[in-house]
């Protein structure tokens, strides 16, 4: 079966999924679309809605090929995105080219890497022994609770487990190819309440401002060297991202007084050993911890995933590309659980802005060199 | 000349003061049931309006009545009030006489100590040589910019000078007469902005975090002991009152950060001296500081006025008076500029409380004691 001359190409592909307005969650139409691609292509389809208010519903979409025992090479990423916001040159949701460039929400994160992949299924001969997955979510800009992690029980449901996962996050930075992630730090938020008695400032010894303790936690927690970075992390590092009292009275002494930290950190620390180490230095002066872990870093060792990805983009681009551990969380520090994983995907200089925009030539290199990946990855 | 017989009683004086709703700044009405308290006993009355928006208008009243050469004795106080607030048993601006209480918005605070100088002038013979006056502003409990001051530049142009100066602000703690204030801290507010540079969490190279600095700033503050008190005073004293961020997401290192702080300060300091103090840390780290001095401190050293008040008390109550510095800010601090002042009047138990109210008692008393202050003031 050869289905190349009768497919749609990477840049229709790509404009169909645009035109789809799926701000996160993403329901629906765009999974259609997506179906609508894979089914010819042999692939079982099973969408499917997880989770209940307030971080759900949210729809998914796991698709897999099964052509004989072999590896199991998975392919990950989302169909949401973030809302377009005011100001586009044109309509966020209707795909555009202009010089060169396919305009949409969506282009670059990361419906361009969805279409370069899928473009790329078609090439791939079906005589490869092996299974080939797409772990697509409708959740990955927003709470991320019942997307992919929803996806990989599914996944187990039907005793799919993957040896090697590519997440097509837009990875790249200034040109396609540049960066490989293969880690990410973790990330924790800590909200940090000290109470005290309201009183009146001429008064103070009928009070207890509580703002003096919590400025003692803080500088504490801004004495903390958490490490010194590892081979492939740089190191953690703690920032207080907000403070509030709301006391409109300048004679009152408030009766609370609030703050904020957010930890990114590498694979020294877990989220829990830093909510204890914050919560022991508040608990001194009577401050109270609450505390959301929004991921825990991961890192695939470089090897023979990062090798083969790597590989792939210098045979297609000529660049050696960067491996990084840098930036924001993913959904790979999920499937990291399940096999090694490494994130590659278009330029992300557009993404989340006004005007997001993809080179289709970039598109075109994304689909040969995902294409390789896979061939390599099956033994091909 | 004895007008005892056909003035009013004090009941009666405080009760038309009270009927008058006048939250600060106070205008019109209530000064005009004033003037017509004053002219039968033979004081010229001059009201006038003063400043302009955002601190005025304030409407004023100066008093006076000259007998011949001799002492000049002041008695100050404020014809506003702060608004009643909602829940009061009766009406606030309806004077209501239960169980031996007068009731309505003022009469503590300080309508009730005006009556009761009018009542006690009808006593005092108007052959004992000297001026009485009274300087009456509509704006103490508002930003006083165009009230006390302003009074004092109109008497000066009537070419009128106090030897002695009593504010009649209630001052008693627990029963009338344990307190008379012969001082008052000074107090200034202070701003702290510091900026830094936005940016994302996971790229701190990229942003330069403001808050560790303004903690820093706190830090620094909250280490200083400004004095050990003095004699009279209390020790000086500093309270962080607000902190601001106002930073919604939890990845973002904010812009600013803001904190401001309140000083209530003895004769050991200016207000000056600590914005410049403050100043210097704050600029340490890169702060800005904005600062409102509201009142320089004041002291009236123990002696011959304080003495007058405490033997009038004495007499008439048989308490001892405590010489007190402790409490907020009052236009005492303005008119110590002239001559020595002090600041004695009824039970502050209900002041700006809902339900203020006042023992009629207590007004019978204030009247006698205020009667005796006058009489020897003046050399009777």
């Amino acid at each position: 079966m050869n289905m190349t001359s009768t497919n749609p190409g990477i840049v229709d592909i790509a404009s169909r999924l645009i035109a789809c307005p799926s701000v996160t969650p993403a329901r629906g139409e765009v999974f259609a679309v997506l179906e609508t691609l894979l089914v010819p292509l042999g692939f079982t389809v099973d969408r499917f809605v997880a989770g209940q208010e307030p971080d759900g519903p949210v729809e998914n979409l796991l698709a897999w090929r099964t052509t004989g025992a072999g590896p199991h090479f998975a392919f990950a990423g989302h169909l949401d995105v973030v809302p377009p916001g005011n100001g586009w040159t044109s309509d966020p949701f209707t795909p555009d080219i202009r010089g060169g460039l396919l305009h949409g929400r969506g282009a670059v994160d990361m419906k361009g890497a969805i279409a370069a992949f899928v473009a790329a299924l078609a090439g791939i001969p079906d005589e490869l022994p092996g299974t080939i997955s797409l772990i697509i979510t409708g959740d990955e800009e927003g709470p991320a609770v019942h997307g992919t992690l929803a996806l990989m029980e599914r996944m187990a449901a039907h005793g799919l487990r993957p040896d090697l996962c590519l997440v097509g996050e837009p990875t790249s930075s200034q040109r396609l190819g540049d960066v490989i992630k293969i880690g990410r730090r973790g990330s924790v938020n800590m909200w940090i309440k000290v109470e005290g008695v309201q009183g009146h400032v001429a008064y103070p010894h009928l009070a207890d401002n509580p703002v003096p303790r919590l400025v003692r936690i803080l500088s504490a927690i801004d004495g903390i060297v958490l490490d010194e970075g590892t081979d492939w992390f740089q190191p953690s590092n703690i920032e207080i991202t907000d403070l509030e009292v709301g006391n409109p009275a300048t004679n009152v002494i408030p009766a609370a007084a609030h703050a904020r930290i957010s930890i990114r950190f590498n694979d020294r620390h877990s989220g829990a050993s830093l909510v204890e180490r914050i919560t022991a230095i508040a608990s001194a002066e009577g401050g109270v911890v609450t505390a959301k872990i929004s991921g825990e870093p991961f890192l695939t060792q470089p090897g023979s995933l990062s090798g083969l990805v790597a590989g792939a983009i210098r045979e297609v681009t000529g660049v050696e590309a960067e491996l990084s551990t840098t930036g924001g969380t993913s959904d790979a520090r999920f499937l990291s659980r399940l096999c090694p994983v490494v994130e590659f995907g278009l330029n992300n200089g557009t993404m989340h802005k006004l005007d997001e925009a993809v080179a289709i030539d970039d598109l075109k290199d994304l689909e040969r060199i995902y294409a390789l990946i896979v061939r390599r990855a099956l033994g091909g």
